[in-house]
């Protein structure tokens, strides 16, 4: 009877040698899945900010190294010990494990799974080694343990979210990070209200999609402020009800802008998603006395530090952050895609550019000028 | 037929004449109440830090002006329209109204009324006039509207919390600032949960508070943090299950000690009663990824500037202030009175001094040397 358990999978990856330098297409070797692990064949991927703060090495540099983590594929083999997955599932990604019985995973406000905890450096999260390696035999570093800009990875049990097949492959795709973190961050972290006030500090992809997830959260204002004049279009399209550059003020500052905005008091939600300590400050300063929150979302340099003025806190603030906006994979993507599929959240309008594998430099060029919102790579294009 | 309605009462108060200046003992008169308003003959009264806050000046620095917001009393008189209250009513007064009607009232998590707003400046929060004038005529500023060093002071109805005669007088007088605050931080704040692991740093009257909120609403490991040693005894005492100085620690930072303490992930929830921006930066330090939750009680100088590092924030942490801890004081001050009746709150160990109004400046001197918790002054003795 021959061997049925599956073997070394040889494809191309986009393999990054050194910080800051282009991705170069190798093939290389992907090792069969380990006990609760799965192979991916990947459909599609994009490319986040946070693959960009990696490859700048600007945390944990590592290489060489295989990046990407917002991603959709098709299981192709499973290891020992995996449970509700099978060759031929569609699926997404995330970084974050979810075990659904660990202590993190049972609170409602915590994403942090303590089962297979997130980590910045590389390696699998059960054993630490590596899947990848490279023609020479050397091996090769993985991002979060995803690594998706491969025609082939191997995961996790934990890090895989099964996900409808009728979703369609980019929105799956734009789900597993950005675009689910913007959608979280309005929905579970700051739990936005019907009737209420929100400003979104950037409009990337991950301000629109917080955006869409006010919006479908019921906000009835929704600030967009951008120092990009051409973000008040997208934004409109997305739901800001108003637009504000903060450079083209005369006198005012942002947070005098918005305060007359909302009679006086400020926002009940402000959401950062830029990653400058000096726009979080901005943004908690926007809301409102009482209860105003304040959502962290943008990533800046490793020893960022925020400031925030004593005072303001205490007449009844609070400011929160959360990997993924508070998302809880494998609870919340297929709810998200869901309401994607009833139009109650829109985000195709995030896919501004599609590459395949061999073009991936391009994606990588068109974010870091800001021409891109997410740029999908196709595997097989 | 005889005018029933309240004339102006002579009565002793202690005026502040100008910032850091002993107070003097002096005749005043009291305004009777106009609409919406209640003339309360305080009983008891305490020093908070908050007073020391103003008296220095520090914040609204305005003069000739009556400190005291931290109080126990009975109704004398009561004004037009005013619902709800009658002449022998026990009462204690809060800084923050609550009118129960308005959208701050109605939700779950603000405590800032706005239909009477909190402010910092002085006079009635309707119609921004005083109520007090010296033996010559001229005004006297109020603190909050509240003033409680005088024999009579007149509050509008908002700020005004009817408590069971029942409850002992020096509890009651507590709970309307600094013992309500700590209570209400643990427990609508914070919302500490049965098992979890807390952190109070600075055991003053606000932290002891805590101690006995986060006691009462189950947690398992209280650690109390305190530059001083004496602190330990009176910390065990309230509930504290753990000691830590950081001017004892040899090489480990604070951080280190209680990650170490909680099994290296940090405590769910850590209060900072002292109102040093490092010492935030500290309990912020503490908090365990995922859902860490700091609250900020102490209020330093208007112009303190809290420092967060950014990456902590973003892997799951929450900070948080509110004025007096998030309590709603009419609807939580009676709950907490109650659970003080019933033992579940032991709050009395707070109250290390007794003077009588002629010894108000004791009361100063002890708390700011750092010898008292609370010191009630009593009107009649
Ligand atoms: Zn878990
Ligand atoms: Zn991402
Ligand atoms: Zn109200
Ligand atoms: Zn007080």
């Amino acid at each position: 009877m021959a061997d049925q358990s599956p073997r070394r999978i040889r494809c191309k990856a986009a393999v990054c040698r050194a910080a800051g330098e282009p991705l170069v297409i190798e093939e290389i070797v992907v090792d069969p899945p380990k006990a609760y692990e799965v192979r991916i064949k990947i459909i599609c991927t994009s490319l986040c900010h946070t693959d960009i703060t990696f490859w700048q090495a600007k945390i944990a540099p590592v290489f060489p190294r295989i990046f990407g983590h917002e991603a959709y594929g098709v299981v192709e083999s499973v290891g020992e010990h995996v449970e509700g997955f099978a060759a031929g599932d569609t699926v997404v990604p995330t970084l974050l494990g979810q075990c659904d019985s660990c202590g993190s995973c049972a609170s409602e406000q915590n994403n942090m799974c303590a089962a297979v905890p997130l980590t910045m450096g590389p390696g699998m999260r059960r054993d630490g080694t590596t899947r990848f390696w490279d023609a020479q035999g050397n091996p090769l570093h993985d991002l979060f343990a995803v690594s998706s800009f491969s025609e082939y990875t191997v995961m996790d049990v934990n890090q895989v979210v099964k996900v409808d097949p009728a979703v369609s492959p980019k929105l799956a795709c734009l789900l597993s990070c950005g675009a689910g973190t913007g959608v979280g961050a309005a929905w579970r972290l700051a739990k936005v209200e019907p009737g209420s006030s929100v400003a979104v500090f950037g409009l990337g992809s991950v301000g629109l999609a917080v955006t869409q997830g006010a919006k479908m959260c019921g906000a009835s204002r929704i600030i967009g402020v951008d120092l990009n004049p051409d973000k008040e279009k997208i934004g409109k399209s997305f739901g800001i009800t108003d637009f504000v550059n903060p450079s083209q003020l005369d006198k005012s500052s942002v947070c005098e802008v918005i305060a007359e905005m909302t009679g006086g008091g400020g926002v009940d939600c402000s959401f950062e998603c830029v990653g400058v300590p000096s726009v979080v400050t901005d943004a908690f300063r926007c809301t409102r006395p009482g209860n105003g929150k304040t959502i962290v979302l943008g990533l800046g340099a490793q020893t960022d530090v925020l400031c925030l003025p004593a005072l303001e806190l205490l007449f009844g603030k609070c400011v929160m952050g959360s990997p993924l906006g508070g998302m809880k994979p494998k609870t919340d993507i297929p709810v998200f895609a869901k309401k994607c599929m009833a139009k109650e959240l829109e985000l195709e309008g995030l896919v501004t550019h599609e590459v395949a594998l061999e073009e991936i430099n391009k994606a990588f060029d068109l974010l870091l000028q800001g021409k891109s919102l997410r740029c999908v790579i196709w595997m097989d294009k």
